[in-house]
């Protein structure tokens, strides 16, 4: 029997705290991983770190900065470009896209789940990340975990299937599940800029912000 | 439009060089990408780079190597473990199974397909892969082709597409089409060992010697 349940690609953020806590209270035993893969926000890296520890399970971080000779620019990565501020919308949001970067960060999350005859590989992809990101819709999370049996079969675990219980829910609709198992949300990090405090304006961060008040809940993050 | 026509994850073997020239005498424009993984015959890299000078195309290296931090053991990457020798066969040659490799490799292809909105990421899967790598199979590459049109939508080139024209082919069917295009594959390297010479013994080498006598042409290869 394998030590880890599931595999759980992590950043540092709220949606993946809440899938990494809500696997464990469900019994599960996860190992997290989380990548740098050359983002700015590198900050969250350490978030990732500390979620580990504050749920005493072990957390990798896997370095394969080295795909950005690869891409184009997205803002996320490349200096000379401006991570955008404003509302999460494709006009404005499209250039934070990284190709293909949920179907690279889950085949190699699948990899470990093999290795360790884990279960499940899972992600905290949601409603609100489907506009831009087409990794992130329902389509491919069902396609992705279809294809990962075929890819593995007979190597690993032979009920190995994917976990992402949040992609028919809202970010406002899976907060109060981690408010309710006492989840401080002030010790992740969302913001694409990466400074010493959250910078309140880009996509994500303005996207917590609205999460908060909608829920009607006291937003523990720290703005500029 | 596009500078690159195919993305192909290509190492420095028979079946990959094959592939490459393939893709170039058929009009085809493609950028050469090589993993180092952190496999012990890293001088399959070597001959990658030999591939893309001789074809004169781009070619890159992209170290993923971090991921071992993931992985069980696999005879190709753990120093503790022997390449196996004698047939390819699953009793023996499991051991030589990187969980997840080709769909790791094609995913991170699939990010530069994207950035280069090119049409085919490619890779030179053949029949005498199937039984043990379970990555190497007709309905693998579908479904991959398939996750990755989802992955990408809107994002890269409309009709982007697998091109894997060896795997309905066995090696005997498909190095005669190198030979008949002038390919010399004494510049390939294939050998899981990765000594000065091929070793002769290995899965991979036992392989490329009957390959040879099947077609009745003089094998290139030193072996030791």
């Amino acid at each position: 029997m394998s030590n880890y349940s599931h595999v759980l690609v992590v950043s540092g953020g709220m949606n993946s705290a809440t899938l990494a806590h809500m696997c464990v209270k469900d019994g599960g035993s996860p190992y997290l991983i989380t990548f740098d893969y050359g983002q700015k926000h590198r900050k969250e890296i350490e978030y990732a770190r500390l979620l580990g520890e504050n749920l005493g399970v072990p957390h990798q971080v896997v370095n394969i900065s080295n795909i950005q000779k690869l891409l184009g620019g997205s803002a996320l990565t490349d200096d000379g470009m401006e991570v955008p501020e404003g509302h999460y919308e494709v006009s404005n949001m499209s250039i934070t896209v990284v190709p293909n970067r949920n179907a690279i960060f889950l085949t190699i999350a699948y990899a470990a789940v093999v290795s360790f005859e884990s279960e499940y590989g899972g992600a905290a992809m949601h409603t609100g990340d489907h506009t831009i990101y087409p990794d992130c819709r329902p389509e491919f999370v069902n396609i992705l975990g279809n294809m990962q049996k075929i890819a593995t079969e007979g190597t690993g675990n032979p009920n190995l299937s994917i976990w992402t219980p949040f992609i028919d829910k809202s970010k406002a609709e899976f907060a109060p599940i981690g408010l309710a198992m006492g989840l401080d949300y002030g010790e992740t990090w969302s913001c694409y800029k990466g400074d010493r405090l959250h910078c309140g304006r880009c996509g994500t961060c303005v996207e917590q912000k609205e999460v908060f008040e909608l829920i009607g809940t006291l937003d523990p993050t720290q703005y500029q």
